[in-house]
């Protein structure tokens, strides 16, 4: 059974950050990439494989006390994606440009959120299909445009592969982390 | 047999807007709103039944001399209603948000651009999905927020919603028209 | 509004069998062939633009006094066609195999044809790419090839690929004619 | 570097078997058909993630000397399933119909089993979540209903959710130990 009462704050910012924050200091080699790109391609299937058996009470229980129910953070991760791919777009089409952040928070308490996840997973299914031939064909000197996001900085894109890499498993991991504490 | 010799200029322009151009001017009821969404949850079944035949050869036709092919503007379809899906959103968490705008025509020959329609299709049949469900929860003060785009300026979601229904008979139009043409 | 008061034998007969019923006797070309496979290819994609905008409730309301519901009948379309698709490959890879038919009545009942429309709309678009690709490379002699079906005899894949090309025909227009009649 | 030279008959069996043989005797429990359950409702993202990344080179490569490339082996994967979910609604339509058994490698050389993946991968994602929404729902009695296979003989549904349980990892597992052999 799990509870969450007398949760620590460090136990608190295990829950919400399972697998680290993401590391922007970390080197980007050719391997690291490939490694970025296939978690990229292999994201959707990982999800669909984790939330499938889920029921619908399931899917509405928060991650962790106070964050997004499972239903939220799978709708956000096609929000997100989806400014991601335009973002990398954005990049390779014009010179550094500002790309236009969004409210995650508020976005998750849209009604669209509140919608079947089989929307967002078979949209997530064909998105990363996508991105990932986009990615598959850049060559270095690609790799190296940047756009500006107007709090985080200048990204290069190589960097934008490794942020969002690690953004599709941190959510993924916040699921299974659910799951299994929950035994479901 | 399709001649494009001797083509006026005439003619390029009906090839081009096979509907018309989008009337900003037209007034929104609430009967337009209803058919705006309807036309804007139809579009990808009815693009899927209009280019499922094709052959790979057909689909790297230009619907027009000098125009995209019919596989650029069936991902370029995908590309300006995520878009506009999240414009709509930006309006709907933000006062008036200054949206980031995208040059059309360069994305139109990345890499992703030159990829499996089937791809495109799904991506659409889900992105449509949500965005339906998102546009079906609006009461009239919500659908009276707006964006503001750097070039075409303040547009609210009610106009944004009656444009996007345009923009895919738009397209779905050009496709038909040189099928027709064709004879295919 | 609609009323199924007084209705005749011969309304309900035209309600049952909007495009007539397949006339096994009609004559098998090169063009027709042609076609029948084209209308299998653009069934899933017209389908779902014309289900799409339905609600729950409209989607569980019988296409005729006494009918299936749309949403059955929808269901209906996927299992008829997987059981043709196996069927035709059986005819393909054995001598005039004897299927197995199905009580499609009783079908329509299981559970699983009371779930999400979308479900069996995706389900048609891969099964039906799939069936087009299988169809697309048959021979004038594997055309030829046949199975027996213990009720309707032996039936050439010619005979069976116009069979469903009306199949699907005939259960959207019944879907179609509701929504005119209702107004929806 | 993967060699087959001088494979043993046991290496062999173990390539072909990796989870070895499905095993008629193991009792059913409710937790083993819960346990089954959820296995099929997890294959098709688990297959996705599996085999999104590789090439069409890769996809092309036989699983084992003499066995089916990865290519046939998805679509291998969608026609059995499709098979398989037809004869349990046969069994619970039916009184212990006999079924129609099909010649799985000459169905794996039909010109549909050389498409593209995504297409049997989408069939699985829709086929799946109808057959978790069938099996859901299916109490005790409807557990123990059969259907008759020419060869293998009655057939209780829990037995073949139990089959098609290890059916599907068995096939994953094969495709799985290929990319862990050839590093890729």
């Amino acid at each position: 059974m799990y509870s969450t009462e007398n949760i620590t704050a460090e136990e608190l910012e295990n829950l919400r950050y399972p697998i680290g924050k993401y590391d922007r200091t970390l080197p980007t080699t050719e391997a690291s990439l490939r490694n970025a790109i296939d978690a990229i391609a292999e994201l959707p299937g990982n999800l669909r494989a984790t939330v499938v058996t889920l029921s619908d009470e399931q899917l509405d229980t928060p991650y962790r006390p106070g964050g997004w129910s499972l239903r939220q953070t799978i709708h956000h991760i096609a929000d997100s994606h989806m400014n991601a791919f335009i973002r990398m777009k954005l990049a390779l089409t014009e010179e550094n440009p500002t790309i236009k952040p969004y409210e995650e928070s508020l976005w998750a308490n849209l009604p669209d959120a509140a919608g079947d996840i089989e929307t967002s997973l078979n949209l997530l299914d064909a998105l990363h299909e996508r991105w990932v031939l986009l990615l598959d064909n850049l060559n270095p000197e690609k790799w190296k445009r940047t756009f500006n996001h107007p709090e985080s900085g200048i990204t290069p894109l190589d960097m934008a592969a490794h942020l969002y890499s690690w953004h599709g498993k941190h959510h993924l991991t916040q699921i299974q982390n659910l799951r299994d504490r929950m035994d479901w």
